[in-house]
């Protein structure tokens, strides 16, 4: 309520007058798009910009909202694109890059980033790739160091422990595996760091579309694994930022 | 159909009456108890002798069983028994054996069995003893020689890999475990025995009576695992049991 | 593979016999108390010691855990207690407390622990209480400052206004509740830090043990929550745990 | 049976016969159309006349139910309508409307209607407007006014604070939302009038086809909500129709 | 945000100190019980007073939130009670009323209530009885005038016909009804009222807690119905009252 | 709506008044006992009479409503009973008959019944017994004559192959099965009766409540088998009896 | 076992060689398609003849098995036929009939049938008609009679109440419904004759692909309705077929 | 752990570095393909050599890992295969099989294999083939004899035992089977071998993709069945192996 004190003090001190304090108590800034509104105040707010999910949207309403974004020469993601919707923005951002693994769009803002921390995703299997890059360019557009782990299933728990030391270095850690979703169990029992289980819909027979995955995760034997949505990665790659930034 | 061509040839020759046949062709012997029937051809026709299910039966009940399985000098065995099962057993046949953590009476039959062969059962956590036990118990009660390696769940999966020349000597392997199930994805890519998967109750939060134990194991990403129904150590016992016994 | 390393380079240098390298390969330090055995290197493999469980122990079991535990000084927490478990513990240490709402005991290790950092605990109502504080109780165990912001649920979206500038103190927030589970959603709307969802089981008709306040954290349109299972305020507080500490 | 003593009464009074009474007795009338029949006396029995499900009918069989239903001069309402529909609605009936958002086409009655009452559409989302215009457009069609409040969800709670004086003018809200399903909660602290709750199936991941939207709403914290079926947006319509016509 | 303009032209005009505006803008009145918090402006914001759920809480804890809640003269109500709940209760309040079908405890207001408007509460079977009176007593605590018809399945629809002009006297219906859910489908097709579907979890075998009614009220061929959690008595009975009030 | 038609036509013809008419058109007898109907016009429109559900009614409102069934001299039948149920009822009717196994009281009628047809209840193991025998004593109860054969499951094929002539003279046949519930696909097979599946929930491990046989009975490889609810042995009786009755 | 001994006693006598006798033993007629084993003794066995279910299969198998089957003059049925195997069996059966609503082929027998018995076929709405008509086709195909009683939902009971005298002078009802599936519920409070439930997977929203109506069915609140599969004609048609032939 | 003390014993000993033994260490044998790392040390570590799931990878894929297994004469085999990667293996490999009911390509290896023992795949209905020659295929792939026994489905319970003899000679079973699943409960009753249950996903109606067959095998009253994940021949083909190959 310090934001609300501030107001009302302003406007008991005459500096305010009380239409303009009641649009600022109302909230953020917003910049209306007809089919949309883009919440301009949300990297204030929430420390993350508002990012694109390309999905159910056309190529023309991906191109605006990332105009709207833009605006004050913000970075812009879009997530879940189609080769259609990059079309599209490299008309109107001839420097948006297009990261076909992870389906997703990035347009360059007007101050280069210096990436900060070091975030680690480990994969288990190469089936899983597309989610877990999903994540690992969400924390690189988000200002984060990566460090990509792959193809280390529990299978072959050698190649898991082989690479142990280079994960040790992350502050964080996100564990992507579909199937029996049991690398996070794992590697929980060899780290010390926070570590954000991401299940992916990898699997087949009664796999129920990463249920399987998922629950594994969320019953881990080793205690302080948080979990995201089955193939989230967008979602791990911001709660994995936020955790990353803490100084 | 062989035994069926024997009866008939045996008819042809007047060696058999028809009625005598009809009774043969009709099946096993049965010993009738009122409540139940006891199935005295199964060991021959399915290499198993009948064993007792005790949850849902009396005390009375479960020694009448006992009776007409022991009839013949076979041992006998009950499971899911409780104390009072027990006190009646021990009051009928003074050498009958309880094992307490895995809730199982034996009864020595009339010629000692010389175990054979090696199973392995390996077990996650102490929660899951009782269930791992009521494996171990059936498979030397049916004449196999038992390696219990204990406490070696994934969260600290030096452990298992210490203990892996130990279970490398078995000829089938049963692991068991609940929570997240993902002991037999580890160990299935570090054997190469057949390996039954064992799920427990054991968990909580939303570990839905291991079904998510279940689900993993039914999803490993290591080929060959096959699994039997949540805390049935009775069944991965029969099934290691009718492995071990191939010559 | 740097321990690895090392222990080679000792024997090598023939500073380690194999037999010594050998027992250093295999892993951490256990104390074998027969039914189970205390992981004794987990503090130094994941930061975190290990934690009593004590549903389904015995007030003995507990005991003789705790004494393996705090035998070269360490604090001890037991989880999931019951008055029997306290009753027991106290009279081995008359210094430990008993936290009743939260089902908790705590041994006071040798040496204080200053704490660091600083967790929100965010509770949505009275019935979230014992879930919210096994969380609490599990930061402040493990060396970090709590501070508890309860009754905030959305139904009054005020109240939990009328907090935020409280919360957005802290480095980590741990968002507890039942129901239809909503306030991590509208929490994650209004700040910039880590947030772990942690549903509980209150609620009432096809409420579905927790499965309602889970899905609805899962499907949270707040980007960058985790999740842990329902319930869990233990592995909740050791997920802020390992976020709060991060230099 | 008022309507029954009536009849009664006029047969014992000599001016009906059985078999025309018979014929009243057996309910309303029905306008046969070979495949389907109309029931042109639910208005009077149930308030609102029959409306088309397009869904899975040919064309030309919307546009016979379509004359059935217009004979008497009502108004017409066809749901869930493709393109392939309204062509051909609009060549027998060149006044007909297409609302593309909400795949809906009405076709107008010969009297125009006075719209009464004021009902809120309260949608959190832009995916989630198909569905509230559905809901919208069948209020208005059924002779409500409407007031639509887009993209107030609960990530971003100022929004939804911002415009709660215009929803308070209504007599009755419907909120809409998909994901977690956390607006019918925020909202249901906020006003005192009735609120029907209507789930989207907008979500990814775990959501289950809207299933977490649903169970959200179902187990609001707020009391006295009630709800729908995922994304019928009809139904929320109707329900809400009949309050506000409550004199 | 009107009350938000009157607080700040009031500290404009210096009518009103900013801690004072601060306190006001931060919401409604509380009072705080140590273990709660009563949320005392609820009345003036939803329209319903808070009532207290007694299922988990102490003879005292609910004495307690009763006194906090009858302070200004409110009538308060409990439900779930049980029979130590009231013995408790009328110790304190002599003028309490245990209605023991319903487990609901009320304690009268200083101002008797002139009942308004007219809701029906029409029950399946005699076991729904407990659910449909949870219902209907609060419908009558919070002002309505009830008409209980009951016993009414579908199974004999000839008993519902004979009550329906009864029923279409009322200006809102509340449906109760477990097993196969039917009735409000029966219902909704002989009324033009607002109807309100309320499951119970009464049946047996795989009726699933209810959910076969829930679901089948849910899927009602009958448009405009509404459903709200199984065996929820108290919401659909607030949900009744607020479309009830409508002038 | 011959009865409508009759009715009428006497009202035409002055001999009948128009209130008699109305009543009559209303439907059917009750006999009201203040918590409950006794539904006395069900034998004429559905062939069975009412039947008592004892679970959760009082020893006295069992003795009340047998009473008003039996008033006009009919038999009476009260399904899960307890032995308190049995005490109350005995004392009334000191000829009642309690079946335990099957937890059924009867009470004779007036009239001896001779029974009729031949319906076969065929049971897979003993642990299915007291469904079997609900259905068993319900046939017989409503008139029917009924053969049992019992311990015939598939995992010991011959036993029922050995039965199968007895089979065959019934005119219907219910198959009672929990586990897998394979005994009416193979049943099925073998015979050219009407045949009710009877799934109950009998079992282990993730059996689900019975929801294993319940489906396996549903999509049985043999055509036209027909299921009832888990362990609805009454249903089972209801459906045979109805079969068993055409002449 | 009777054909048993018939067989053993011609061995005895000499009139069977124990080659011919054992191929008796071994059970029915099959005639090997390669493919596929038509089973031509099932008739016999079992009453119905073999079915084909041409779902996933080629035209070309569909024609050979049709004439496997028809072979010996039997007439053959195909249902879930598609256009293309109509097109494939009438080049091959000119006098073969397309059922379009009811995807079925039928393919007449040398000996005409005269239709037996009466079976009414009550369907609730139009889009209930394809599974409607899969019944009464297969019941017709088997020799039966049907009455077929269209759009009757209960969401106008008068429609069904017009009808029941109807359906009262069937021997067998199969009531067909999607949706809240309470037809059944309804319709078995007004007759006495064996009622088969068939629900449909008719619905949207949360109707779980007819879950909801499967559900309501087994869970009637009017005793003796069994159910078979949802959208399963077929199945409900044989069962009719076995109940309706019974003499 | 004895290979680690060979490789300490070596490091003592001076014959090996630090940095080999530290190589050694770390595991097996992989070749890199940049897409993904083909596991060379399988065969020896697990017994079974790393197989291809085509299933979502490129023709050109299959080809390059194909490519990297047949290295070193190895024969390769890829499941779930099409046509077109087919097309792409076969221009690389002109020996290379495919077997198309199984979705199966084959690549001889250099060494011709001799088949050793015997594993009957025993499959119930017509639809059932093609994961039964999943599984037969990946047994004979694998160096094993394969006995297959088709169409002896439960409805025709003659046909399998008819086979009985043919099935008992086999050292292993694999029991496959859709719809109600009750193949292995029956077959477990008549043989004394290893049994692995294979659902299958054929059924249709409420057959939730294989799960009514799955819950009845693993709820088979037939003890010592095994179950792999539905569909899952190549699983089933693996287990089967390991127990064919115990000498």
């Amino acid at each position: 309520m310090s934001e609300h004190r501030d107001i009302l003090q302003r406007v008991a001190d005459g500096e305010l007058t009380v239409e303009e304090a009641l649009r600022q108590l109302g909230g953020g800034r917003e910049y209306d798009l007809g089919f949309a509104k883009a919440d301009l105040s949300r990297p204030k707010r929430c420390g993350i910009s508002e990012v694109i999910y390309a999905a159910g949207k056309t190529p023309e309403q991906v191109v605006d909202i990332a105009e709207a974004l833009h605006r004050d020469g913000s970075a812009v993601m879009a997530t879940r694109v189609t080769e259609a919707h990059f079309e599209a923005v490299r008309i109107r951002y001839p420097n948006a890059v297009h990261y076909k693994i992870a389906h997703i769009i990035t347009i360059p803002g007007h101050k280069p980033i210096e990436p900060v921390g070091r975030v680690a995703v480990v994969a288990a299997g190469t089936s899983d790739l597309p989610v877990a890059e999903e994540a690992a360019i969400t924390v690189e557009f988000l200002g984060g160091r990566v460090d990509r782990i792959t193809d280390v299933g529990v299978a072959g728990v050698h190649r898991l422990v082989n690479r142990i030391d280079d994960i040790r270095k992350a502050r964080v850690v996100i564990a992507v595996a579909g199937m029996e979703g049991a690398l996070p169990s794992v590697l929980g029992g060899l780290i010390d760091r926070p570590l954000i289980a991401l299940p992916t819909s990898v699997g087949y027979g009664m796999h129920l579309n990463g249920l399987a995955a998922f629950l594994a995760m969320l019953n881990s034997c080793a205690p302080g694994i948080t979990v995201v949505n089955v193939d989230n990665g967008f979602g791990a790659g911001v709660a994995a930022t936020l955790i990353n930034r803490l100084a």
